[in-house]
């Protein structure tokens, strides 16, 4: 069989750079990145440039990803199974909790967004489909590692992003196992100071955890203020998440009955 | 100079297929489709599923677009400059127009949704962001075609959505150049019955029509309902969307003072 087409892998890994970072890069800038001639990537970006998926500047003659990739792109939503059973089910779970809820799926050791249903209090928020989130330090995440039959944990992965953001490899092995047995994770501040976000997993037909679904919101209204509950995520949230995610699971086969 | 890299295009062809119609294709159908042999076509598939652009189901061996296409294409939104400049300016509209607010630009003689914000009303709405509207029938893309310098109006596809839609390619430029001369935008259920929305132009600082801002909803809200205004977009709700488009404008360069 013959091995991957090295112009194609070459494109892919230029429209990559493009995506992070700096996002706006010169012929030199990318062929520097990739160790590639600059003639190489030249060609590369042209054919790139002609089927829409990079534009070039005008002003700065730098390259950015263009318009094309980002109509195509799009479309994995329409084709995503999990997010279109899971809508109306957000919905509701935006509306008992009057708090954001975003669906989540594990990509390369992240969490790549694919729903986000607003709070719904009419207040400005920023739209996180597509965004990356960070495994490690948000409730979506321990879901789903927890669940993922491959360890992808990467310790240099382990960014701190606050006091509170579990960073030691062996302690969050022991967190991911409790998560893994009492259905359900938490993140109290542990990526945004202040913020807190509580998932449960969402299973296929198979049992298998192909996505989970979570609220988050200040730590004011998710957790416990004072006694026992202080700073622990209150239980009729957590019953809420919880119930969102089996009824997904059921529209997706998980519960035959 | 040498000519596009061939390999590089057919897999675009390839997701450009994936992206719309069916979405989960076979290789025979993809190399029906793309008129080449199936061992090319397979070749190109492994190297794109290889790079995560492509994902194949387990069950059916089709294949679809993957997850790693959708975030690299989300990254788009980051390096829109009109996006990132009308963030704060729509979701004022939003708020005096009480209605949903969308930024659009034109992409391949369509309507490229860049932004959307939801009517403030806590109803359950469907995200566009990424979708691409039918220029003639909407009040973004009859502005953004009554602005353009090249006549982008394709006859064919001139496509009727409701009895109100204009097919007819001289009626149609007889419309778009009262919107020039105008500055804004409408359509009276002319792409959704009991739909109505209004647009205007945003520009740069070269005075180029980047884009443009308008608002949608229901016919009842957005128009006068008796008198001379019946059927007529409410002055008011006219006035919100121009001001909000003069003001991306400003921020963009277009009005120096």
């Amino acid at each position: 069989m013959p091995g991957p087409i090295q112009s194609i892998e070459r494109a892919a890994a230029i429209l990559r750079l493009l995506s992070g970072g700096a996002r706006k890069m010169g012929v030199a800038e990318l062929a520097t990145a990739l160790g590639l001639p600059k003639g190489t990537v030249h060609g590369i970006l042209r054919t790139l440039q002609h089927v829409g998926f990079v534009e070039q500047s005008p002003d700065t003659g730098k390259y950015q990803l263009g318009a094309a990739l980002f109509h195509i792109g799009s479309s994995y939503l329409d084709v995503n199974e999990l997010r279109t059973r899971a809508l109306n089910w957000s919905d509701s779970l935006a509306a008992r909790s009057k708090e954001s809820v975003r669906i989540g799926t594990l990509h390369e050791g992240q969490v790549l967004v694919v729903h986000h249903v607003f709070r719904p209090d009419n207040s400005s928020q920023v739209l996180e489909v597509g965004a990356l989130l960070p495994a490690h330090a948000s409730a979506l995440g321990k879901v789903l590692l927890a669940n993922d039959p491959v360890d992808q944990l990467d310790p240099a992965r382990l960014t701190g992003f606050t006091p509170a953001t579990c960073t030691d490899p062996d302690r969050l092995r022991a967190v991911l196992a409790e998560v893994r047995s009492r259905g359900w994770a938490s993140d109290v501040e542990e990526m945004v100071e202040g913020e807190v976000s509580v998932a449960a997993p969402i299973r296929d037909r198979r049992g298998v955890t192909v996505g989970a679904i979570g609220i988050s919101g200040p730590i004011e209204r998710l957790c416990g203020l004072a006694g026992e509950d202080a700073g622990t995520p209150r239980a009729e949230l957590v019953s809420y998440v919880r119930e969102a995610a089996r009824a997904i699971s059921r529209d997706l086969g998980a519960i035959p009955w």
